[in-house]
Order: structure tokens, then C-alpha cells, then sequence
């Protein structure tokens, strides 16, 4: 009896079908730089021609073990936003305009429904993101991945004229630094969380904890937010005022902020009151304040270095992009002149 | 005592030595477009200037099972240059000039070395395909992978004029096919290849079977051949006369193959006598010969549509190149008018 690919566990024409079941998602977030009628192997997608001196800006990362929030909840159908903002948030901090996306999603066996849930999420970051979804691979990889469970990474592209990089460059020892408020963990720190909820205190992504406003699972699963549209519209209100924006990821503020900021300069920050859940899993470990803060967002998704001429105007636009906004702090000289750090105030 | 991020299972400090590790891997794939002194979240590079209308092309791909042999061998370091031809291959069939790669390498524990060696081989595959290594994510994801098991995803972008994009809009009915010989399975139809080689026929990695010139491991661990530097050098030599590129993955010359073809045409294909590892796995499963065709490449990596008048001078050019090359077929006309395919003669 001859052998198959699809016994020894790849089903091509599954993965076909979900190609057609994807057209859909990606057409809604088509940008009117994606060229979609010549080429085969790959996505094509025109340079925008009222850009001068044009640098491409690109990123690529995952979503870490928030996977298993979602394989332990069945629920798919937002970690796709959470790919994209990862990717997303890196390139507009550049100051870029963003392109496209495109996704790589590996399974041990293809379950249809699952990966279309999940790129339905990708569609919607990308329709958040301002990007269109050029395009994706979906591997099937027998013995790799336990049942049920895949991996996702994410690549994003944009550009920005190389005069309007972001970055510290442009940071001064006068600017003063706006918080944007995060939507929770976003994508960082879930393998400590995950131990500390589920080991030290013997939670259940069903349960409900005192002073958080839904279960367990759903706190852990909120989409992290996109600020594709926030940022385009603080551009447009402060202009060259906006000196830098720090995304704040893995390291928390303690290690992403430095990131924009020059040498011979430190950053002065008195964090946010620490939303709920981060409070309860500091309490649940214990984990240190330090550790927390380099792990942890902590409430702050974005910091962003203003020209303090540019502060009321930042808020203004940033609250009507829907972002809630508080001060972080300020940067000032270090005498020293090594490289630049956080001092929690 | 207070939990930390460490004892959850991920080692920041860690993931940071491999940065610096890492940096000279980029460093030595460094093309003139890239940015390196300004910015920090991601990475950039400016656009070629002397592109008329240029397109970004870009594409995405993991390696499948191939990975599996890595890991059973412990050999790593060549698995990168599978990752980068398996996205630059794709990218140069449509024209593009290779810009920069962007590698997500996911892993349960960080370890170091296997990282390097990874990364190292990404590297590698960078130089031969005429890229930047600009940028990458390493994931530490602890319960999400087995011990000392990994995966990898890649992400190339190249620039093509839009007036120089290949495809099926330029083949005509008159064309001859050639082929350019791969370097084994490329990065394809491994865990059929597995099932049979392992399952069916018994073999350990280290065996050596007649016809094969290395053990069974290392004739698996061959790399994907990049065919970067042959495609441009051919580009030179024939000009418009190069209408289309079929780089030969996943569904074989089968699928591939119609991808680059116009509606109302066949291709009429004579394959190469079947490289021994492919005879191998054929009589081991068996495995019948539409499925062999249909999951491997059996010696064929590209197929080349070629304006007749150019077929000497494109042997010549990608013999000078380093390539082997075979004639393949020709494309004819078919009434019916249908979608392409290929009829083996």
C-alpha cells in the first residue's frame, strides 16, 4: 500500500482551503499601495511616492506564552490583534507610516477553524494598524507542537522620510515625557504571570478576582492595543515637537525607555497607580517592584518624549484619538555621561 | 521568597548575550541601504534610488520538519540558510533585487549556542542571497516547545521595478522551460520523507545507503540551495527575454510550476532522471509517482520561462554562475482556455 504526504500527516488540500477562507480577511485590509494583479510568489506593495528620501522600517516578533492563555480558554479570536500591535507598535515608534503584514502561523496538525479564528484577529489588527495583510505562511509540522497548540510570529514593514525618523536623536534634556495608558499585559510577561496565578495561587482562567471586571482569563486576554492612529494624529497636532516614542514591551519601562533616550541624559518617571491585575499578581508571587517594572508594562503602553511646548496639544489629540493619557516624567542631564537610565521618582 | 522572571523560565540576561553575540552575524551581511545610525525599535533601510516605480516584494516561510533532522543530528548550522533561501527564492522569482531578512527563532530555554549556530547559518544564507540580516526575534516560550527543540520562521523584503516584475502576464506560448538542478529536498516534503526513511525503512540518521555520498543525515541536512546570484547574472545576460521564475517548494513542479503560467496554456514538462534520495523514499514508502511529484522538487529548484531566442545564452549564464541546468519543457497552448497545469511527458 503506497505512502501519502497526507498520512504522514500534511494535508495540502486543508491548507488550500484555508487560503481561500483567508482572501477574505486580507482584502478588507488592503491600503492603496498593494499591488494585486501581477506577481505569484510573493505580496507586492508600491512605495508611496509623496515620501521624500524614503526608509523602509521593519520589526518582527511574537506573542510569547499569552498562546496559552488562549489553548487554555479555546478562545483565538483576538491574539492575532496582539501579533500585530507587537509588530505594529515597533514601527510607528520610528515615526513610520505602516505598509504591510504578513504572518507565520505553525501547527502540528491544521485545524481550520482555529488558524482561520486566529487570522481573523490578524485582519482585524491590521485594519487597526493601518496595514494590509500581504501575506502568510501556514506551516504544518507533524510531532512539533503539542495538540491544539501552534506558534505565531508576525512581520511588519513600513516607511517614514528619513528626515522624520523618531528617536533620541531628537530627545533634549528639556522634554517631558506622556504616558499612553495600555489595555493590560498586552504581550509581555505571561510566563511569570502564568506562574504566579496559576502555580502560587492555584487560579483558573475561570475565575473571578477581586477589583478585576471579568474573569481571569478574559483580564489576560485583552488585545493589546494598536497606536497606529493615536500616533498618526499626535504627528499631525505637535508636529516636530514629537522628539521620540518608546514601546514599551519585554524590560518594561525600565529597559525600553532608555532605548530613545541620548546619552548623558536620564529619564525621571513616576509611574501610573498600577492597574489591577498587575497589583494582584505583584501580591500573588510576591514579585519585587523591580522586577515587576522590567517584566511588566505596568499600565504604560507607550512613552512618548514631547518638546514641553508641545504637552497640552500632545493630550488634546492624544485623548481624541481615544487614548487615555497621564505624565510620566522628564528627562534631564546626567552629569556622568553614561548611558541613559530610569530613575523611579 | 519573591518569584522572578528567571525562575518562571525566562532568562533576560541571556537572551541579551546572544544580542551581542549576534551583532557581528549582521554585521558581515551589511548592504549599503542600511540605516544603522539612527533609530531603535526596529530596523531600517532606504529604498534603491536608481528603481524606477519601485515595488517592495516580500515574502515568508519556515523550513517544515527539516528542523526535526536538525534536531536529531544536533546539527544546526545550516538550518539558517535553509530559512533565508526559503523566503529569498521566493522574493527573486518575481524580479525583486533582495533588500533585507528578518528571522523569529522560538524555543522553549534559550540555549546559547544553539541559537549561534542557528543564527550563524541565517547568516550565511544572508550573504549568499544579497541581503541584510537586519533584524530578528528571539523567543524564550517556556512549556511551548520540547527540550532542545525549536522553530523558525524568516521574512525577506526585496524592490523590483514595476516594470520588471516577472510572471505569468509575460510568458508566452512559445516559451521553453529550463530547469536548474536543487541541492536535494530543499526545505519540502520532510515529514513524508521521515515516515518513510525512519518508519517504513528503519534508517538512523548515521546509516549510509547505496547511491546516497553521506550519510542519510547530512544528505537531508543539505542546504536549500539561494539562487540570488544566478538570477541576477541571468537577468544580465538575457534581459526581457527572462519571463517568469517557478521557485519548485511545496506541491512540486506540479503546483508551482501553473503559478507562473497565463490562462489558455500548459506546460509540457520532461523531468530529470530522480536524484538517488528521491528513488530512495519513492521505493522505501512506496510512493507513488504523482505524490512524489506533487511533495518534492525531485532535482528541479527553479523552472525557468524563456523567450526561446534567449536559451543559449541563459545556459550559459547560469552555468557561469555556478548552476547545473537541464531542459525541462516548453509551454504550448490549450484550448480549452482552463486553468494552467502541467502535463508530464
Amino acid at each position: 500500500m503506497a505512502i501519502t504526504y497526507r498520512q504522514a500527516g500534511v494535508d495540502i488540500d486543508s491548507g488550500e482551503a484555508l487560503v481561500d477562507r483567508i482572501k477574505p480577511l486580507a482584502l478588507r485590509t488592503r491600503i492603496p499601495e498593494v499591488v494585486a494583479d501581477i506577481g505569484g510568489f510573493a505580496g507586492l506593495c508600491s512605495v508611496p511616492s509623496d515620501i521624500d528620501e524614503p526608509l523602509l522600517v521593519s520589526g518582527t516578533d511574537g506573542v510569547g506564552t499569552k498562546l496559552k492563555v488562549a489553548f487554555a480558554t479555546g478562545q483565538h479570536g483576538t491574539i492575532g490583534q496582539d501579533l500585530v500591535a507587537m509588530c505594529v507598535n515597533d514601527i510607528v515608534t520610528c515615526g513610520a507610516r505602516p505598509l504591510f503584514f504578513l504572518d507565520y502561523f505553525a501547527s502540528g496538525r491544521l485545524n481550520i477553524d482555529v488558524a482561520h479564528a486566529v487570522i481573523s484577529g490578524i485582519s482585524d489588527g491590521c485594519v487597526l494598524g493601518e496595514c494590509a495583510l500581504l501575506g502568510g505562511e501556514t506551516a504544518e509540522m507533524p510531532g512539533m507542537y503539542a495538540e491544539d497548540e501552534y506558534d505565531l510570529a508576525g512581520f511588519a514593514v513600513g516607511v517614514v522620510s528619513k528626515k522624520a525618523v523618531l528617536g533620541p536623536h531628537r530627545v533634549r534634556n528639556t522634554d517631558r515625557l506622556l504616558g499612553v495608558a495600555s489595555s493590560g499585559l498586552h504581550s509581555n510577561g505571561y510566563s511569570l504571570a502564568r506562574r504566579v496565578l496559576e502555580q502560587e495561587m492555584k487560579h483558573g482562567w475561570s475565575d473571578r478576582i477581586a477589583g478585576l471586571d471579568a474573569t481571569l482569563g478574559d483580564v489576560l486576554l485583552t488585545p493589546t492595543r494598536i497606536y497606529t492612529r493615536a500616533i498618526r494624529q499626535l504627528k499631525q497636532a505637535v508636529g516636530d515637537g514629537l522628539h521620540a516614542l518608546a514601546h514599551i514591551t519585554g524590560g518594561g519601562v525600565t529597559d525600553n525607555l532608555p532605548r530613545v533616550l541620548p546619552k548623558g541624559t536620564k529619564a525621571q518617571v513616576r509611574m501610573p497607580e498600577m492597574p489591577a491585575i498587575f497589583r494582584v499578581i505583584q501580591q500573588g508571587g510576591p514579585v519585587e517592584l523591580n522586577e515587576m517594572r522590567r517584566t511588566f508594562n505596568l499600565g504604560v503602553g507607550l512613552a512618548i518624549a514631547l518638546d514641553a511646548r508641545c504637552w497640552d496639544a500632545a493630550i488634546e489629540a492624544l485623548t481624541a484619538a481615544g487614548e487615555t493619557v497621564f505624565p510620566l516624567g522628564q528627562v534631564v542631564s546626567e552629569p556622568s555621561n553614561g548611558e541613559p537610565y530610569v530613575e523611579f521618582i
